[in-house]
């Protein structure tokens, strides 16, 4: 019982600072996307084809998440864009604390775009609010189509599921069509974009989805009113 | 501080009830086997070539656990040995206290072998000891190779390394030499297979090592004195 009141102040403490961020982010007019899913699904590799593709212009910044080593924001920070390592030394989520430690030394009103790749693990970080306008769960076909039975919370609080990985269908057994049945059993009306990071196959849609989720959080954020907390 | 002592608290609340497990398995000459790897890695399906492998007077029982659903023990118990679903309804790994409990109505002097595939997670379950004699940890080479550095906790606390799904390394930037060199660097001395459970390749290693390992088990188990605790 003590675990529980402890785990439930835990979460209403991270809740309270991710509202903080939320509004700050509401503030400066920034899409922050938290991106979560197990090991080895392609967060990194995502990022690094999103980067890749985004005019030089584009006022994006990443924050990556890892329980050991800076690996992934050193293959994120070859594309020119401001990249930030979160070491979380054990921790299997990130927090909103952690989160906002990082963005103390940045310039929030130079950014359009934030994306958060949080630790690789399908269960604990869909417990943890980041101030993000959307979680989305990314899945590697190479994973197989019964995870969103198996492992229910992220699938019902991502927006978006990336099924990731597409150019390996021919050698997997994974029957997409049952994976997205299961996401939208889970979560009714769950957007679903097929990519593969290797190819390129599917990268056009999701640029442009995350251009068009850009375009309705300015939209929402400019009817809201900013809360003083 | 507080969430700190109170993990301290359940972590040595679980290491008590897992010595009690452990002088069990010893007592009946159990080798138990605590299976550990991300979501999809292929736990489940190296149980299901495991046990159509080994002989029917095998005495050998599975213990299973996920967030939801019981798939993995109704495909495991196809077999005919005995399977158990442990749902932990939200908790990101097994601790002790379930594996006690699902093992309540088993009779454990029939058993020489039991295997537990924990949660899908690469990072929570390294922290809790089931009473196993041996972790083993399982890794796609669909994940990439660079996952004993970041998750280096399961990797120092496995005695073996299984690298899974090796039909698809022609079809994934994954360099094995590297992924052997980067698990030694946390862990010299890791015995690691490689093994397809498409294509049945290793799967001959992977069953003598658990028989070695099992006559390992017997012949410490006879030297040392059963403890009262």
């Amino acid at each position: 019982m003590d675990r529980i009141r402890l785990e439930k102040k835990v979460l209403s403490e991270n809740d309270r600072l991710a509202a903080g961020l939320r509004d700050r982010f509401r503030e400066h007019g920034i899409l922050c996307l938290n991106l979560i899913s197990s090991p080895g699904a392609g967060k990194t590799s995502l990022l690094e084809r999103t980067l890749a593709e985004l005019p030089k212009v584009t006022r994006v910044a990443v924050l990556t998440g890892d329980i050991q080593t800076d690996n992934d924001a050193r293959r994120l920070a070859r594309f020119g864009f401001p990249a930030k390592q979160i070491t979380t030394a054990g921790a299997c989520h990130l927090d909103a604390r952690m989160v906002e430690r990082a963005l103390a030394d940045w310039q929030l009103e130079n950014l359009d775009l934030l994306v958060i790749e949080n630790v690789g693990n399908l269960v604990c970080p869909s417990s943890y609010d980041l101030g993000e306008a959307a979680k989305i769960v990314l899945l590697s076909v190479a994973e197989g189509e019964d995870k969103p039975q198996k492992y229910p919370a992220i699938f019902l609080k991502s927006e978006l599921l990336v099924l990731n990985k597409i150019d390996l269908l021919p050698y997997v057994p994974f029957d997409i069509a049952r994976a997205r049945e299961h996401a939208r059993n889970i979560h009714p009306g769950m957007e679903i974009l097929e990519v593969s990071c290797t190819t390129g196959a599917g990268l056009g849609d999701w640029l442009q989805w995350i251009k068009k989720r850009g375009e309705v959080f300015k939209a929402e954020a400019a009817k809201l009113p900013i809360l003083d907390r």
